[in-house]
């Protein structure tokens, strides 16, 4: 029995996870997995690549020549045509025009291709997961920030600079909140994890109690402010009814309600597939988000519009990535 | 020589207009126009059309028998497949489900397709206008309400159930203004003609001075509150350096700033067009708007997008209604 093996490497801003994946069936042979952290040079980000490619390799028991292709996303700014990272703010300020397709093939003697990790996790869900057999869909996954992608006839919509679909990026509130971006009154500012994190370290500042204090890790020294905080322990703290971080979340539902009620006004999209690792580990959220969208919405693609969440979890974006490498999506 | 000729019909919120087309070129033969008004019935409103559409070809010395097609745009909801007015709440509240198309095509004896206005007048930029060879690009009329279209690869995007393009319901200010679709913080209760007639009415009653008390019609008995300020007069309060307007005017430029923002961070479009009375007669309201836009989308697709005033004006509707009647567009 021949396989198509794709090799799917997924560098987002809190973890970054590699599979080798068949790309006929989508199933995953082996993995890999580790803490993203700032670089301080691109040699230093390759070599994290490099080495999270090859223990996903061994896992899975093959060896690259087995591979069709590798495919990388990662969290940031790239020319997916010419293989370059233009930038990755979050992951290393010292990486700037990283011709990084090129290095991962010459490493691992595949042929790379490189794309954001949004579009990988979109291409997973189309093909694999929640946009399967759906064609035209628009995908919301809440992290660290706000990602989107617009799929249409089955392809990614990239737009004229290939920039599409950042729907963290919709203004919801003019001269509103300050975005990580710049910028003013983007949804990002008001419901990425981010953004839950920061109202919830304000209101436990000025003496609000909360179950936090006892679910959160002490600050390090590293980040005396405290890091963001993780999915799981939002999840925790709603599942023991915690007022503050379920008053948090609902109030981050009723934005991200907004923000997906001018996307479905703006697009009247078939589908809205959600995802990312606050939507994955706090259904209170999916569910005040989804509801509000379509109170929001005009009526008639309000009601048309169906909001599914993500399907393949963590999975997506290694899965999709695999098959953009193997040249499959 | 035989030209292929097209009759186009607008019946917008504020006029309503047809053209007899020469399809090949754009060309306008023949015209007539009307002011529009709430009719009574189904019956009414038909006769409305056909008595305009009659003094057009009349305008251009030509009869029904030698069109290839009629196309009829109009300010409602529509069901474009089956040619079916499906209501019009500022035209008619009594037309409901009217199979306008197969109506026009009885009357005149030729092949009627019926599309809403903003479809008509993208199609007509698209083909002959501000798009001519660009092929993706989105559509922004304002007027008595905010209209968008979406076209790519040279084709309206019409969604799932053919609302898309509803950039006038984005929202921009949460819990903000109530808009006339009853959604609340919608761009089009910012920045509409109907949204600023309305702030500076409410100045005016609370004594505010402006040149507008000269300019504007005495309030007629049918309409005692006052009807929308005409966009001429607008302009001419603007010309005369008239604060009230100026300010009121800038005002709504930024809104409409901002929702262009959000549509440019979303779709990442290489053109804007920008249309409809008000931007056609203030072009301080282009410019307010364009730049704000700028400033607020993020750099790469913000920088990359071109913003341009639609080219054909009043014409636009009438141009794509004949396109799309003669099966051209």
């Amino acid at each position: 029995m021949t396989r198509r093996l794709g090799l799917g490497i997924d560098y987002g801003g809190t973890k970054m996870l590699a599979a080798v994946v068949d790309i006929e069936t989508g199933s995953v042979l082996g993995t890999s997995k580790k803490r993203s952290r700032a670089v301080d040079s691109s040699d230093e980000l390759l070599r994290r690549l490099y080495d999270l490619g090859d223990a996903a390799l061994r896992d899975a028991g093959v060896t690259a020549d087995e591979l069709v292709g590798i495919g990388v996303g990662i969290a940031g700014q790239v020319d997916a045509g010419r293989g370059i990272l233009l930038g990755t703010p979050n992951l290393s300020q010292a990486t700037v025009d990283l011709p990084l397709a090129a290095e991962l093939t010459s490493h691992f003697g595949v042929p790379t291709q490189l794309r954001n990790d949004v579009q990988i996790a979109a291409s997973g869900e189309l093909h694999f997961g929640a946009g399967e057999g759906v064609g035209d869909f628009l995908c919301v996954f809440v992290g660290t920030g706000i990602g989107g992608a617009i799929v249409r006839n089955g392809e990614l919509v990239t737009g004229a600079t290939a920039t599409a679909g950042e729907i963290g990026h919709l203004i919801i509130q003019a001269d509103g909140r300050l975005c990580g971006c710049g910028g003013r009154g983007h949804l990002e500012a008001y419901a990425s994890r981010t953004a839950i994190t920061q109202s919830l370290l304000g209101d436990l500042k000025r003496g609000r109690e909360s179950i936090l204090t006892e679910l959160m890790p002490a600050p390090s020294e590293d980040a005396p402010g405290g890091t963001a905080i993780r999915s799981g322990i939002l999840a925790k703290a709603v599942a023991a009814d915690d007022p503050l971080v379920t008053e948090t979340l609902i109030q981050a539902g009723h934005y991200l309600g907004l923000g997906l009620a001018s996307a479905i006004n703006l697009l009247n999209p078939s589908r809205i597939i959600m995802g990312g690792g606050v939507i994955e580990a706090v259904d209170r959220l999916f569910e005040v988000a989804s509801t509000h969208a379509r109170r929001e919405a005009l009526p008639v693609p309000g009601h048309g519009v169906e909001i599914v969440k993500a399907k393949l979890g963590d999975n997506a974006g290694v899965i999709g990535a695999a098959l953009i490498g193997a040249g499959a999506a």
